[in-house]
Order: C-alpha cells, then structure tokens, then sequence
C-alpha cells in the first residue's frame, strides 16, 4: 500500500512529488507514461517562470524537474493509470493501462488537457513557431503583429480579447455564423478595434519557412472562397479533452466533482469532493494553465495529502 | 488613473506584475518600499522552487524577478501603501506612506504577513541558521535531527506533526498549561512518538556558533528550572502579522472580507469580496506560504485583473 500515488508527470505532478517526499512521506510514487515534464515540454519559448529572465525552452525548463524531487525520495513508474477506484476501508485502487493494481491510501490527480486540434495544413509542422494554443503564453512573442485566433466558444474569445491588447491585429476565425459564447464576452468584441470577426470561415493552410515560422494564414470563407491573412500566428482555442477518463466508473459516472467541461471541481486546497483525492494543474476546474500555477497546485495538493495522512494515522 | 496597482514586492506581487505587464496592461506599477523579493530574500536556503535543483539562497531565487517583468514594462514606486480605498466610480485610490494618492481602475493586494517573534536570545542571530519560521521551507534541513517547535495553537501543532514525520526528536514548548488548537489536532499529537510536548515553558536561549549554527536550545519549565534540549533546529510558530492595515476604512473596518486571522478571503480567481479587488501570497486566507504559491497567486489575480479591465472597458 502506497502513502500516496500521483497520477501525471507534468509541472503539477512532479511539483506534488517533490513537496510529498520532501515533506516526509515515504511511499510516494508518480505514474507516467514516457517522459516527464508534461505538455510544456513541446513549448519552444517560455519567458515567464518567475525568475528565468532569460527565454528557455520547455524541455530545458523542466528538465531538472524529477531529478530534484528523485532526490527526495519520490519514485517514478514508466505507467499511465487509467482508473482510480475507491476501496471499503477508504483507500484507493489505481489500475494501470498494463493492467496492474496498486492500492494508496492518497491519491494526487494531474493528468493534464490537451488542446484539441483545429485540422488544418501547418498545424503540427508549426507547432510553436507559429501555432500556439496559449495567448497568455504565447501571446507577448507576437506584440505589434497580426495574428488568427481559431474557435467560437468562450475560451478562444476570451484569448482574441486579450491577445487584441498586445497584437496589432487579430482576426478571428469561426466556422459557423454566430459565437457559442456568453453574451456579455460577445459584446466585447465590438470594444476591440483591432479585433476582426470572420464567421463562417475556416483556416485551410498555414504558410512560411520552416526556419522562420509562419507568414501568411489562408483562409476559406463560405461563399467568398479563399483568401490570405498577412498574420505570423495562429492560436488555436477548439476546445480541450480533459484528460479525465481514469476518474470515471464502470458506469461511466465520475467518482468525483466535476463541471460541465469534465474539469475536477477543487477547492483552494485542492481537494476533491472525494476525501483523500486531491486534484491538480490543467485537469482542475479554473486552471489558469500556467506552469507555475500548475506547480503550486501540486504542492498546495501534497501539502493537504500530507495533512489528510497525518489525520488518518 | 492607472490600470493596475500592485501593493507588494515579494514572489506574488512580482509575479503579478510580469504577467499584467506581459498581458497588455500599460498603467501597471507596483508599490514596494525599498528591496523587491519579499520575506524569502532573508532565507539563506531554498531546495523546494520548482526546477531548481540546486539549493540556493532567498536573495539569490530572487534576483532576476524583478528584472524579468520590467522587461515587459512593470514599473516600480519606492512606496509603502498605507490605505486603499473605492472611489465612487468603482476605481481605487491609493495612499502612500509618504501621503501621495495614486487612482487604479484595478489592484493586486500582495503585501504578505510577518511571523511574530517568540523573544528569546539568539532568535536574530541564528535566523536561518537554525531558527525558522517555516516547517514546509525548512523541515527537510533537519532530517532525522532533533529540533524545537515553539507555540500552542493549530499552525504550532501542525507543523510539530509536519516535523515529526522527518526529524528524529520534535520538542513542542508552550508557555501555557494547555494547546489553545483544536481537539482533533491536539489528540493526533499522541500518535507521533517522537513529538513531546513541554507545557508552561519557554525557550530562553539557542546556543551554538556562528558557523555551525545552533548545537543546543536553553528551556525554562515552570517550577523545574533550566533545562538543555539537544537541539540544532528552533521552529517558531507564535502567530503571524497579517499586513492588512492598508485595508481598513475611517472607522476600522475592512473594506472587503477577511478571515478570523485576518486574512483576505478569495476564491480561485483570487477575487476578493470586491471587484477589482484581488489579492495574492501570504495575505490572503489558506495560504500555503511557500515562494511558488505566492508566485502562482500574482498570476491568477493578474490574469483575473486583466478580464477584469478588459470588461469594464
């Protein structure tokens, strides 16, 4: 039986299993499947982790990341955990993808989200020189530019909004002929001068060099064929897959509190609504999708599963 | 009229003023009397911020925070703010130290809280070397050392118990005849063997050397005299100075809502009661006082400051 199990090697995870072996838990062990680090990793450029004055990339960013938590102790097992289950005695049981059973007495879910694609020509031949799916991330490195943001719900809105105040220009790309956002944020768009609406369109090809990133956006729209935005980025907003389906049973029903994108409900603890079962990073409902708020979610999520552990005996 | 105020210098303050400077926000200064860095700067060594594998001293973490984020256009007053208080538009208006108002449509409140003295000799000298305000910072240090926890209520309490799960030895000194925390957490102090209390005492004097540190720690027992602890580490948990004074009205009041402590309450966003109001780091309530939470709660208030601004137009 583990003291406690992390499920998710990202910034959130690694951070958990650092302040949790640290903190004097013996048995802890993160589960990850490949690599650590997490999505970040794919990042070329990050130039806010407090403190990293200079622009780092994502792999180098995090690349001490396990060695320093290692050092205290915390262990790492080359799994993915597709299910966590509740025991009778109020444990939990972790089953992984290679059908193994680990029981825990406290469990720290970090899985993460992955943007969803928008399926257009250069997405992934320019992923991070050109696309991005970040504006808070992202955003800064297109300061005075022109840039396409592609989506229609709150979230890619919400991004056009704030990217209006740093870009030049931002052209927003929708496929249907209205937003699926609330109101108000519609409203908005309109206080943006430089904040273009296309409806009804959608982004076919991405074109540049592969040394200098992307130079040109074109676009289909609907009647009006296709034409080329003069844009250097792309920030795709389509929507995220939750990385949730390990908390479901076998009925499909989540074991714990989520909301209605599949996020896990927490409160500033970090805690479930199940006890023992704290949540942490992108995976939790309102995650800024930060690193360092992924980070501090881990260890804000092993402080409070050290307390749970004590309290339990 | 600026846009965003920030009042405070350390990890959270800081950190917000890089991603509200990076997110657009042109009027974005922070107020800080003298050093930025915060409390953190006076720790002599930090192995727990994440990515850094190194440990390093506090003024050394936290040298290039300020850099970095006047990179994006922070600007930095020498100037402590005094009071804060709502303008019959909705903005704010600022009083410094030294009498000067300043208007913000928005403010981050990061000024943090100071951990009380315990009085004893040798609580300056051996800051840092020995004494330590921090169990989550600092327990690691002592590992499988004996050391003296000083205080009676529930953070005294929890972090004895934090502290017994690394150290070998945690003496618990109260000056009074009884804990003044809660009963659970009183009645877990039995099921850490290595945890002893010592009631109506006090610790008079930590011995040691300047380089080593402490290597002893003088108590005074009601009716038994002197006695000396074989202790290299002194943990003071004497309750905090929350810096909230700049908060309160005419009449002493606070303008937005805090907790018994006097901590600011927020939610996830770290929306205080008050819109526009946003408060971060050790100020607010269930702060896990650690340098990468404060630095993720400046974050999320000037993320949150940002949509703030952005639909106030």
């Amino acid at each position: 039986m583990l003291e406690l199990a992390i499920a998710g090697g990202g910034p959130a995870g690694l951070t958990a299993g650092l302040y949790a072996a640290r903190g004097g838990i013996k048995e802890v062990v993160l589960f990850e499947f490949g690599m650590t680090g997490g999505q970040i990793t794919q990042s070329s450029e990050i130039e806010n982790y407090p403190g990293q004055l200079e622009v780092i990339g994502g792999l180098e960013l995090m690349q001490n990341w396990f060695p320093q938590a290692q050092k205290f102790g915390l262990k790492l097992e080359s799994e993915e955990i597709v299910r966590v289950s509740k025991n009778a005695d109020g444990s939990f049981r972790l089953t992984t993808r290679s059908a193994k059973t680990i029981d825990a007495k406290a469990v720290v879910f970090a899985t993460g989200s992955v943007p969803k694609k928008a399926d257009f020509e250069g997405e992934n031949e320019y992923f991070g020189r050109g696309v991005s799916v970040c504006a808070t991330c992202d955003g800064f490195f297109y300061k005075n530019k022109e840039v396409v943001v592609i989506g229609g719900g709150d979230a890619a809105l919400e991004e056009a909004l704030y990217l209006a105040q740093i870009c030049k220009k931002v052209y927003l790309i929708h496929r249907r002929d209205s937003f699926r956002a609330a109101p108000p944020t519609i409203e908005r768009l309109k206080t943006a001068p430089n904040l273009e609406p296309i409806l009804n369109a959608k982004v076919v090809r991405a074109i540049g060099d592969a040394k200098e990133g992307i130079n040109g956006v074109i676009v289909s729209i609907a009647g009006k064929g296709e034409t080329t935005l003069n844009a250097t980025g792309v920030f795709v907003f389509v929507g995220r897959e939750v990385k949730n389906e390990a908390l479901k049973d076998e009925k499909g029903g989540f074991i714990c509190a989520v909301n209605e994108k599949g996020e896990i409900a927490v409160d500033l603890k970090m805690q479930t609504s199940v006890k023992g079962l704290f949540a942490a990073g992108d995976v939790r409902a309102d995650s800024p999708k930060q690193v360092v708020c992924a980070a501090s979610d881990g260890a804000i999520a092993a402080l409070s599963a050290i307390a749970y552990l004590d309290k339990k005996g």
